[in-house]
Protein backbone atom coordinates (compact mmCIF):
# COMPACT_ATOMS: atom_id res chain seq x y z
CA UNK A 1 0.00 0.00 0.00
CA UNK A 2 1.83 2.90 -1.27
CA UNK A 3 1.40 6.17 1.38
CA UNK A 4 1.06 9.67 -0.33
CA UNK A 5 1.57 8.89 -3.90
CA UNK A 6 1.76 12.09 -5.81
CA UNK A 7 -0.42 10.95 -8.64
CA UNK A 8 -3.17 10.19 -6.00
CA UNK A 9 -2.58 13.53 -4.06
CA UNK A 10 -3.21 15.40 -6.94
CA UNK A 11 -5.71 14.16 -7.57
CA UNK A 12 -7.55 14.64 -4.54
CA UNK A 13 -6.24 18.38 -4.44
CA UNK A 14 -8.23 18.85 -7.23
CA UNK A 15 -11.35 17.52 -5.75
CA UNK A 16 -10.60 19.27 -2.26
CA UNK A 17 -10.25 22.61 -4.01
CA UNK A 18 -13.03 22.32 -6.33
CA UNK A 19 -14.83 21.68 -2.89
CA UNK A 20 -13.83 24.78 -1.35
CA UNK A 21 -15.01 27.08 -4.16
CA UNK A 22 -18.41 25.47 -4.22
CA UNK A 23 -18.85 26.33 -0.25
CA UNK A 24 -17.10 30.01 -1.22
CA UNK A 25 -19.66 30.29 -4.25
CA UNK A 26 -22.71 28.23 -2.29
CA UNK A 27 -22.44 26.07 -5.75
CA UNK A 28 -25.13 23.55 -4.19
CA UNK A 29 -25.13 21.04 -7.48
CA UNK A 30 -21.23 20.59 -7.00
CA UNK A 31 -21.33 20.28 -3.63
CA UNK A 32 -24.17 17.33 -4.42
CA UNK A 33 -21.97 16.36 -6.69
CA UNK A 34 -19.16 15.05 -5.10
CA UNK A 35 -20.68 13.83 -2.17
CA UNK A 36 -21.25 9.66 -2.50
CA UNK A 37 -25.16 9.77 -4.04
CA UNK A 38 -25.45 6.47 -1.43
CA UNK A 39 -27.97 6.25 1.69
CA UNK A 40 -24.44 5.42 3.54
CA UNK A 41 -22.68 8.48 3.37
CA UNK A 42 -22.12 10.52 6.33
CA UNK A 43 -21.43 14.35 7.13
CA UNK A 44 -21.28 15.76 10.37
CA UNK A 45 -21.36 19.29 10.49
CA UNK A 46 -20.70 22.16 12.57
CA UNK A 47 -24.80 21.91 13.73
CA UNK A 48 -26.08 19.33 12.12
CA UNK A 49 -26.24 14.92 11.89
CA UNK A 50 -26.61 13.34 8.43
CA UNK A 51 -26.97 10.43 7.23
CA UNK A 52 -27.87 9.78 3.76
CA UNK A 53 -27.13 11.79 0.60
CA UNK A 54 -30.68 12.63 0.55
CA UNK A 55 -30.78 13.99 3.79
CA UNK A 56 -26.98 15.64 2.99
CA UNK A 57 -28.44 17.23 -0.20
CA UNK A 58 -32.10 18.61 1.62
CA UNK A 59 -29.29 20.44 3.92
CA UNK A 60 -27.43 22.07 0.96
CA UNK A 61 -30.94 22.76 -0.23
CA UNK A 62 -31.62 25.43 3.02
CA UNK A 63 -28.11 27.00 2.97
CA UNK A 64 -28.03 30.86 1.32
CA UNK A 65 -24.95 31.01 2.24
CA UNK A 66 -21.85 29.37 4.13
CA UNK A 67 -19.53 31.57 6.57
CA UNK A 68 -16.66 32.76 4.33
CA UNK A 69 -13.42 31.48 5.82
CA UNK A 70 -9.90 31.29 4.90
CA UNK A 71 -7.73 27.65 4.90
CA UNK A 72 -5.21 27.98 8.12
CA UNK A 73 -3.58 24.36 7.30
CA UNK A 74 -4.21 22.09 4.27
CA UNK A 75 -3.26 18.17 5.39
CA UNK A 76 -4.07 15.63 2.91
CA UNK A 77 -2.98 11.44 3.29
CA UNK A 78 -3.40 9.25 0.86
CA UNK A 79 -3.85 5.06 1.43
CA UNK A 80 -3.17 3.28 -1.67
CA UNK A 81 -4.72 4.47 -4.82
CA UNK A 82 -8.13 4.62 -3.38
CA UNK A 83 -8.74 6.08 -0.27
CA UNK A 84 -7.94 9.60 1.07
CA UNK A 85 -8.05 11.48 4.00
CA UNK A 86 -8.30 15.22 3.61
CA UNK A 87 -7.79 17.52 6.77
CA UNK A 88 -8.42 21.59 6.49
CA UNK A 89 -8.07 23.93 9.60
CA UNK A 90 -9.91 27.29 9.01
CA UNK A 91 -10.63 30.39 10.06
CA UNK A 92 -13.84 32.28 9.48
CA UNK A 93 -13.37 35.85 8.15
CA UNK A 94 -15.84 37.25 10.08
CA UNK A 95 -15.30 36.14 13.33
CA UNK A 96 -12.35 34.83 13.98
CA UNK A 97 -13.38 31.49 14.64
CA UNK A 98 -11.53 28.59 13.63
CA UNK A 99 -13.31 25.07 12.47
CA UNK A 100 -12.09 21.85 11.07
CA UNK A 101 -13.23 19.72 8.25
CA UNK A 102 -12.24 16.54 7.61
CA UNK A 103 -13.25 14.84 4.18
CA UNK A 104 -12.63 11.09 3.60
CA UNK A 105 -12.34 10.39 -0.36
CA UNK A 106 -12.62 6.99 -1.96
CA UNK A 107 -12.51 6.44 -5.75
CA UNK A 108 -15.32 4.24 -6.27
CA UNK A 109 -15.70 2.28 -9.22
CA UNK A 110 -17.34 3.35 -12.44
CA UNK A 111 -18.11 6.38 -10.66
CA UNK A 112 -14.24 8.66 -9.47
CA UNK A 113 -13.33 10.52 -6.35
CA UNK A 114 -16.25 10.77 -3.92
CA UNK A 115 -16.34 12.22 -0.48
CA UNK A 116 -17.97 9.53 1.67
CA UNK A 117 -17.71 11.02 5.02
CA UNK A 118 -17.22 14.45 6.62
CA UNK A 119 -16.84 15.94 9.75
CA UNK A 120 -16.82 19.84 10.24
CA UNK A 121 -16.09 21.45 13.93
CA UNK A 122 -15.40 24.41 15.48
CA UNK A 123 -12.97 24.42 18.13
CA UNK A 124 -14.68 24.79 21.64
CA UNK A 125 -13.65 24.99 25.36
CA UNK A 126 -14.26 21.62 26.59
CA UNK A 127 -14.48 21.69 30.68
CA UNK A 128 -16.41 18.12 30.74
CA UNK A 129 -12.46 16.59 29.33
CA UNK A 130 -11.34 16.39 32.75
CA UNK A 131 -7.24 17.88 32.87
CA UNK A 132 -4.29 15.85 35.16
CA UNK B 1 -14.06 -2.86 -4.24
CA UNK B 2 -16.47 -4.41 -2.19
CA UNK B 3 -17.79 -2.37 0.35
CA UNK B 4 -19.25 -3.71 3.93
CA UNK B 5 -17.53 -7.18 3.72
CA UNK B 6 -18.97 -8.68 6.96
CA UNK B 7 -15.77 -9.61 7.67
CA UNK B 8 -13.89 -6.51 7.71
CA UNK B 9 -16.63 -4.66 9.40
CA UNK B 10 -16.28 -7.45 12.37
CA UNK B 11 -12.72 -6.57 12.16
CA UNK B 12 -12.88 -2.99 12.51
CA UNK B 13 -16.09 -3.21 15.00
CA UNK B 14 -13.75 -4.94 17.48
CA UNK B 15 -11.47 -2.13 16.85
CA UNK B 16 -13.68 -0.06 17.86
CA UNK B 17 -15.56 -1.50 20.48
CA UNK B 18 -11.83 -1.79 22.19
CA UNK B 19 -11.26 1.82 21.74
CA UNK B 20 -15.08 2.71 23.64
CA UNK B 21 -13.84 0.53 26.29
CA UNK B 22 -10.29 2.53 26.63
CA UNK B 23 -11.87 5.87 26.49
CA UNK B 24 -14.15 4.69 28.90
CA UNK B 25 -11.36 3.69 31.82
CA UNK B 26 -9.09 6.16 29.98
CA UNK B 27 -5.97 3.06 29.16
CA UNK B 28 -3.64 5.65 27.61
CA UNK B 29 -1.76 3.02 26.63
CA UNK B 30 -4.74 1.50 24.43
CA UNK B 31 -5.59 4.86 22.71
CA UNK B 32 -2.17 5.52 22.03
CA UNK B 33 -2.19 2.04 20.33
CA UNK B 34 -4.94 1.76 18.43
CA UNK B 35 -3.81 5.27 16.25
CA UNK B 36 -1.30 5.03 13.84
CA UNK B 37 1.99 6.04 15.19
CA UNK B 38 2.88 8.35 12.75
CA UNK B 39 3.60 11.82 11.86
CA UNK B 40 0.82 11.99 9.88
CA UNK B 41 -1.73 10.49 12.37
CA UNK B 42 -4.46 13.23 12.60
CA UNK B 43 -6.69 14.16 15.79
CA UNK B 44 -9.18 16.91 16.15
CA UNK B 45 -10.86 16.73 19.38
CA UNK B 46 -13.69 18.70 20.72
CA UNK B 47 -10.99 21.23 22.20
CA UNK B 48 -7.56 20.06 20.21
CA UNK B 49 -6.09 20.33 16.89
CA UNK B 50 -3.08 17.95 17.20
CA UNK B 51 -1.06 16.82 14.00
CA UNK B 52 0.69 13.59 14.73
CA UNK B 53 1.09 10.76 17.05
CA UNK B 54 3.34 12.30 19.39
CA UNK B 55 0.92 15.28 19.92
CA UNK B 56 -1.16 12.98 20.34
CA UNK B 57 -0.15 10.95 22.95
CA UNK B 58 1.13 14.28 24.88
CA UNK B 59 -2.52 14.87 24.95
CA UNK B 60 -3.51 11.13 26.40
CA UNK B 61 -0.97 12.24 28.82
CA UNK B 62 -2.76 14.88 30.10
CA UNK B 63 -6.07 13.54 30.28
CA UNK B 64 -7.66 12.63 33.71
CA UNK B 65 -10.83 11.29 32.80
CA UNK B 66 -13.36 11.95 29.46
CA UNK B 67 -16.34 12.73 30.13
CA UNK B 68 -18.61 9.60 30.24
CA UNK B 69 -21.11 8.65 27.15
CA UNK B 70 -23.74 6.27 26.00
CA UNK B 71 -24.10 5.69 22.38
CA UNK B 72 -27.13 6.66 20.49
CA UNK B 73 -25.69 5.66 16.87
CA UNK B 74 -22.84 4.05 15.65
CA UNK B 75 -22.66 3.97 11.29
CA UNK B 76 -19.69 1.62 10.00
CA UNK B 77 -18.90 1.52 6.07
CA UNK B 78 -15.84 -0.47 4.87
CA UNK B 79 -14.54 -0.14 1.03
CA UNK B 80 -12.27 -2.80 0.46
CA UNK B 81 -10.57 -4.81 2.49
CA UNK B 82 -8.12 -2.21 3.76
CA UNK B 83 -10.19 1.27 4.88
CA UNK B 84 -13.51 1.59 6.78
CA UNK B 85 -15.23 5.18 8.38
CA UNK B 86 -16.80 4.57 11.81
CA UNK B 87 -19.43 7.23 12.99
CA UNK B 88 -20.29 7.48 16.58
CA UNK B 89 -22.90 9.49 17.72
CA UNK B 90 -23.14 10.09 21.46
CA UNK B 91 -24.52 11.64 24.26
CA UNK B 92 -22.78 12.84 27.48
CA UNK B 93 -24.01 11.40 30.58
CA UNK B 94 -23.76 14.49 32.82
CA UNK B 95 -24.27 16.83 30.65
CA UNK B 96 -26.74 15.58 27.90
CA UNK B 97 -24.25 17.12 25.13
CA UNK B 98 -24.53 14.94 22.00
CA UNK B 99 -21.25 14.85 20.38
CA UNK B 100 -20.12 13.01 16.79
CA UNK B 101 -16.89 11.24 16.71
CA UNK B 102 -15.15 10.23 13.13
CA UNK B 103 -12.64 7.54 13.30
CA UNK B 104 -10.77 6.54 10.19
CA UNK B 105 -9.07 2.92 10.02
CA UNK B 106 -6.53 1.86 7.70
CA UNK B 107 -5.08 -1.59 7.73
CA UNK B 108 -1.74 -0.84 7.32
CA UNK B 109 0.96 -3.80 5.79
CA UNK B 110 2.72 -5.34 8.56
CA UNK B 111 0.91 -3.02 11.32
CA UNK B 112 -3.06 -3.99 11.35
CA UNK B 113 -6.16 -1.71 11.64
CA UNK B 114 -5.05 1.84 13.00
CA UNK B 115 -7.66 5.35 13.68
CA UNK B 116 -5.33 6.99 10.78
CA UNK B 117 -7.74 9.91 11.74
CA UNK B 118 -10.36 11.17 13.86
CA UNK B 119 -12.58 14.19 14.46
CA UNK B 120 -14.80 14.48 17.30
CA UNK B 121 -17.13 17.86 18.14
CA UNK B 122 -20.04 18.20 20.02
CA UNK B 123 -22.86 19.24 17.93
CA UNK B 124 -23.79 23.62 18.39
CA UNK B 125 -25.74 26.01 17.08
CA UNK B 126 -24.29 28.20 14.12
CA UNK B 127 -25.70 30.95 13.14
CA UNK B 128 -23.11 31.78 11.00
CA UNK B 129 -24.56 29.53 8.23
CA UNK B 130 -27.28 31.57 6.92
CA UNK B 131 -30.18 29.76 5.85
CA UNK B 132 -32.98 30.60 3.12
Amino acid sequence: MELDDPGVIAEVRAVFDRYEDAIANNRTEVLDEIFWADPRTVRFGTSEILYGHDAIRAFRASVQSYAARRARKIHITSFGRDFACTHLEYERLGSGNVGRETKIMARLPGIGWRVVSAHVSLLKPDPEIEKK
